[in-house]
């Protein structure tokens, strides 16, 4: 029998438990695919008597992650705690220190530290692998570093949260408004203990900052990432934008431009009929573009203990079967720094106004698109509530500055009541 | 400068010439990437003459494929002729016998006599790859074999003839008859040589048997696959499913039932507003099913020089980076012999029959259906065009034996006119 492939577990929540599960369901498969045995040496967690609802007995039993890391009778530490500092950190530099390979299913710690822990792996000739950490069972980072290996890739963009994606779908489709969809995640359990990390963006953009860095050969860079929430999104704009042909996503972007990397986690229109416009519900989706492969979709569930642990399996079974490759792709000291371009490249913008009922309100507005030098596409206004109208535009192809010059006309002009709403529209 | 991969890359249409472009286009991004230098020695095609837009002067040149595959200074023979028999095989054998990895883009001669080069390869320890071969750009045989490589994989779709496609969806879109569009595509030159290869199935079931190979852990058995064309699809099928919320899809479907194998790619209907009913034009779709993953789909372009270029290379780089598993995913001593089970699992199906107009007609077609056994979900009957009705049925789950006693019924009957159809809705 060929040596097994010892591993040390650490984390036994929902994912640690699921890959657990899949070790000990399909061991005879798993070894005729990698043409080794799969051994889980011990697992960690907090609380040992707590059941789990697997056999965990035959497992040597570390209560610390680090203790575990350290241990030498592992091959390849499992790290599926979470949390960007802390045990994690610490226990995934102690395994890399101490000569283990790691898959990881942390999007924070990779995001934050991931260009410091690539290093030490390199140096110590030890790989980290994170597929679960982005777009869960979705083999996308296996898709962008090796299938897409021969591209210069252009652009890469996702829907990479799935509450989001749930509570702007169920906008669409039930006309209930932002905070009842909200509750509603908080009581159905979709959502972090910090609730900003999904409906703020900031999940998503951890995810974006890794596939980035593959993307582009940039060390990841999640600080210059531009990052927007759904908090302010209004029925209305889901209504109105559905009404011009467009659905409204949290949508992460990345793509060269001549001033360096933009990096955008915002949310924008996207048109109602292409792959991202139909993706409903908590599925996750990304898009590659490269200069020879055109465009390839990757769908699939962004999260959940069967898929996010099909995607730990797959690394471990590319560490079983001898796959070695830089953590990003390409070895970690050649990563570039990019500037952060946070004015993205132009694009059209969905506008939304609430007009005061004045005489030459329309054409104040009209006026102030034009001298920005921002051109419509489409504009309709629609019948007065009270004292205002809203106002919709569809502008042409402009940059962020002209835009802002124009938003800024509109604070300062007195025909427009309340904020202007403004979304890019991302062209698929 | 770690020692470089040197290549033979045999045949120089369209797909050649496109891998000849990436290697010299990129050539320090994919160092970068690999590790080391992608270095084409030598290349092979009829015509040495010819200009192929890319300048070939630096490498040797062979006019036969095969003396190309001998040569000892390759370490990874191209194989982009094409061809189930005759030079492309006949060189594979040779580099594999000769000690090269192999590439190769060509399903018909994997699907035909992919399990013997597999053994060949594997009893001398070389690798064969073929992500070419399936689904053009879309990286489907590395996330089928690599990705999930932790799942048991329950079933695997996919529309993978872009032709086959093209004409279905402008059928839809258009109004336009087979006929018509079938010479539309002869010349935009959309068909291969043999058009049969196209509109019959047969390019699309030889990528098929290798997918359900991968998935099942089976000998690849394109002589199993139940293949059937779009040539049959008349205007009113793709009209009349529209109306039903279906829209008509030549579908690869291959899964395990009791009796065995089920391998089919056949006209099927498909939900409209699922990613295979909205997938148009002559872009692919992969739909992969698996225990742990539940459902990831890939959309990507199916053929074109970048996009299937892009796959030859991600296999190259693959070599370069040094992995090395078997062609199908295990060992192909291992792979099993399943029986084809050409009976499907239960599905529901659509049917159209042209009823005379008769009294008690639509009764004695109810009565047939029901002595079968098979149950309706929906029926329609439009108005008398002449001396016959369209009656369109939508069934119950059923199996093919019930609808087939069903099917006999109505040839029996005095009530029908013409062949009754019958197309599988596929449940996505």
């Amino acid at each position: 029998m060929t040596q097994a492939l010892r591993l040390g577990i650490a984390g036994l929540g929902t994912v640690g438990v699921g890959v657990v599960k899949i070790i000990r369901r399909q061991a005879e498969l798993l070894e005729l695919r990698t043409g080794r045995p799969l051994q889980i040496v011990a697992v960690s967690a907090r609380d040992q008597g707590k059941d789990r609802g697997v056999n965990l007995s035959g497992y040597e039993w570390e209560t610390d992650p680090v203790a575990l890391a350290r241990r030498d009778d592992i091959d390849v530490f499992v790290e599926l705690m979470g949390g960007e500092n802390g045990p994690a950190k610490a226990a995934v530099e102690t395994a890399l220190a101490t000569g283990k390979d790691v898959v990881t299913a942390n999007k924070a710690l990779l995001a934050i530290h991931g260009q410091a822990l690539a290093e030490q792996a390199e140096a110590a000739g030890r790989v980290i692998r994170f597929e679960a950490a982005v777009a869960g069972g979705i083999p996308v980072i296996k898709a962008l570093t090796e299938g897409l290996a021969g591209n210069e890739i252009t652009r890469v963009m996702g829907v990479m949260n799935g509450t989001c994606n749930y509570i702007l779908t169920r906008m669409q489709s039930e006309g209930l408004g932002y905070n009842a969809l909200f509750e509603e995640c908080a009581q159905l359990g979709y959502l972090e203990a910090d609730p900003n990390l999904d409906v703020g963006g900031i999940d998503a953009a951890h995810k974006l900052a890794l596939l980035a860095a593959i993307a582009f050969g940039t060390k990841p860079n999640f600080k210059g990432i531009e990052i927007e929430g759904i908090e302010h999104i209004s029925l209305d704009d889901i209504h109105q934008a559905a009404d011009m042909g467009y659905r409204i996503k949290l949508l992460g972007v990345a793509q060269r431009s001549a001033r360096g990397l933009v990096q955008r986690m915002q949310p924008c229109l996207v048109p109602s009929d292409s792959p991202l416009g139909q993706l409903e519900g908590g599925t996750n989706m990304v898009v590659i573009e490269g200069d020879a492969v055109e465009q390839i979709v990757l769908r699939g569930p962004g999260a959940g203990e069967g898929p996010t642990a099909s995607a730990v399996l797959g690394d471990i079974c590319d560490l079983a079967r001898g796959l070695r490759i830089p953590t990003f792709g390409q070895p970690a000291t050649t990563l570039k720094k990019l500037p952060a371009a946070r004015v993205g490249l132009p694009a059209p913008y969905y506008l939304r106004l609430s007009l005061l009922d004045k005489p030459g309100a329309l054409a104040k507005i009209a006026a102030i698109l034009g001298d920005a030098g921002v051109s419509i596409d489409r504009m309709r206004q629609y019948g007065h509530t009270e004292s205002t109208a809203p106002v919709l535009i569809v502008t042409h192809k402009t940059t962020r500055a002209a835009l802002d010059v124009a938003l800024d006309g509109f604070r300062a002009t007195d025909v427009v009541a309340g904020e202007p709403v403004a979304l890019r529209i991302e062209q698929v």
